[in-house]
């Protein structure tokens, strides 16, 4: 990162975002901060991790109490003048406490998302780790898929699926396994409930593990027995849309046009005011990274970037569709990384 | 809170903590905050939420794109000046925009912890329900624990332990369950690993629920075979500092005082250098609420607060030994909540 502190004329940059000290440093315990001058890295960390820390590349540093007053003492000690910190991760109150334990003539400078920006183009190993937690929460889901039936409660799917998924060797859920069965599927991030799936009830799925550090996302709508025409058409527009998104995915176009593909099919069945979100996100360490893949996003996408596309229609009383894969981007296009057919399951 | 806005002569409180956010308004989801005036209340969400947002009292704003910009209107038409926001919880870009965004006239002051102040308090209903989620907590480690054998993987364990409290109605575990077998429990904590449980290994077990939104937090350690003398001796002083912490809790008492209790038992022992953490923390809707329960915690204990505790010593290549429980301050001491047995665990 030495170059962008350059380019940004900071002497040290803060990293306090959880998953950008793990991308740099490999950390993935609680409390753990970075502290990047050029050719230099300083990890600090509290008492629980000091075995740990002893594995962390750089300099470490295990401080008793909040860790910016081990912070300070560096940038005293090393006359740091300009400090850039992460804005969009540092509490007001760190920030306040950091400032007030300043040398005199040094400052704190907000920063962006640069590491996330790096973040975005994975490496090979990352997109292996991508590939294997978006496998595994396939089989996890097929696992579940075939026991399956009505009678069974939503807590209980849910809770069969973050088991699968730990069987398949995942840390845990990327994020809390929505099951919503009937109208509560309408519901775009409905908590899993003791509501017992009905014998003619949909059921969105929408789940995903960490392997090794790495997010998988994947939503799946099955229905309880035959579809009624309303809903089936309903899942074929959401289908052609997301397909439509998949097609608009490659290297060089942005994730604002990728959205606007979704939301076009979707305007064209009369459904865009009941998409009610963002057509996908990028994954990684986190399950939500840039880029956001929304409307007026203008990141240009790379290969190598690795995103879901995951248009939902959502009719208030009646049900919500969503159709979510995991994509790689290539030069010509995208890679589907979700093995789970998109036919619209019955069971 | 309206008394509390007028001793801080604010004329609002914004709260962006999840946590207090629920605590105030019930709002589940992901992505919602509160502007509090005298008698009024304004709840802020994104169309996700809007079908949710209908069932939040007070008045709703579903508001597309960040939600300070709604925060702003609202600002602006109450001509509101002074605006608390919780420096503890928001982050120095979201103070930043929302700064610009003021009618002229109008700042920000940044305020303590408020609302957690308050919810250190728990109400009867609260208590039922943290009593409920260490009751299946506890149900959760006694079904797992028949099932335990030398042979399994931690992970093994750790997923059958998160299974286990969603079978008993957890919406999920309160933090990432611990199983560290062998010298991996000296790291305080530790990752469930592909490591298997050795037939003469000791596994610490540090395990919690959210049930209902409340949370428990329970520690025990096992041993595969009868364990040698040395980690009988360890077992033996972690408890006895375990009894004394509990039995130092009281209405009227500091938090402080409650860890020095722990604390001097293990120096008895010669163990203090090897308890490298707090004997314990509040908790209700999070893992980790106030007090602290740490060494210069001078917070007051009142009848009705929930807190941890844990103390545990740790050494390196070796072993890690911890106990924890979860009490409820009564008016002349303290309420195991926690009902498993303490007596070192052999199977």
């Amino acid at each position: 990162m030495a170059g962008r502190l350059a380019e940004l004329k900071i002497d040290a940059l803060l990293v306090t975002s959880p998953a950008n000290v793990r991308y740099l440093s490999g950390y993935t315990g609680s409390n753990g901060i970075l502290l990047l001058l050029p050719g230099e890295t300083h990890f600090f960390t509290d008492p629980r991790y000091a075995i740990v820390s002893k594995s962390i590349p750089g300099k470490s540093h295990v401080v008793k109490g909040p860790l910016t007053a081990g912070v300070a003492k560096v940038i005293k000690r090393k006359r740091l003048r300009k400090i850039g910190f992460e804005s969009a991760w540092t509490h007001y109150e760190d920030y306040d406490k950091l400032k007030e334990a300043l040398p005199l003539g040094a400052s704190l400078a907000p920063v962006g998302r640069i590491v996330e920006e790096r973040r975005m183009l994975k490496s090979a190993e990352e997109i292996s780790l991508i590939r294997s937690s978006v496998r595994i929460n396939s089989e996890a889901f097929a696992r579940v898929l075939k026991r399956l039936r009505p009678g069974v409660t939503e807590r209980d799917v849910a809770a069969e699926i973050d088991f699968q998924q730990k069987m398949q060797g995942a840390e845990k859920s990327s994020f809390d396994t929505i099951v919503a069965a009937g109208a509560r599927s309408a519901l775009p991030h409905a908590h899993p409930s003791a509501h017992r799936i009905g014998a003619n009830e949909l059921v969105l799925i929408d789940m995903g593990a960490f392997l090794d550090g790495y997010a998988s996302d994947m939503t799946r709508v099955v229905h309880m027995g035959s579809p009624p025409k309303k809903i089936r058409n309903m899942y074929r527009a959401v289908l052609e849309a997301q397909l439509a998104g998949i097609a608009a995915v490659r290297a060089g176009t942005t994730a604002g046009n990728v959205d606007a593909a979704t939301r076009q099919v979707l305007k064209q069945h009369n459904l865009h005011r009941e998409f009610v979100h963002s057509t996908g996100h990028g994954l990684g360490l986190e399950i939500h990274e840039m880029p956001r893949v929304g409307k007026k996003d203008k990141t240009r996408l790379e290969e190598g970037m690795a995103m879901t596309i995951e248009p939902g229609v959502y009719v208030e009383g009646l049900a919500g569709i969503r159709i979510e894969d995991t994509v790689l981007v290539t030069r010509n296009g995208c890679e589907v990384l979700t093995p789970t057919s998109k036919d619209f399951i019955q069971v």
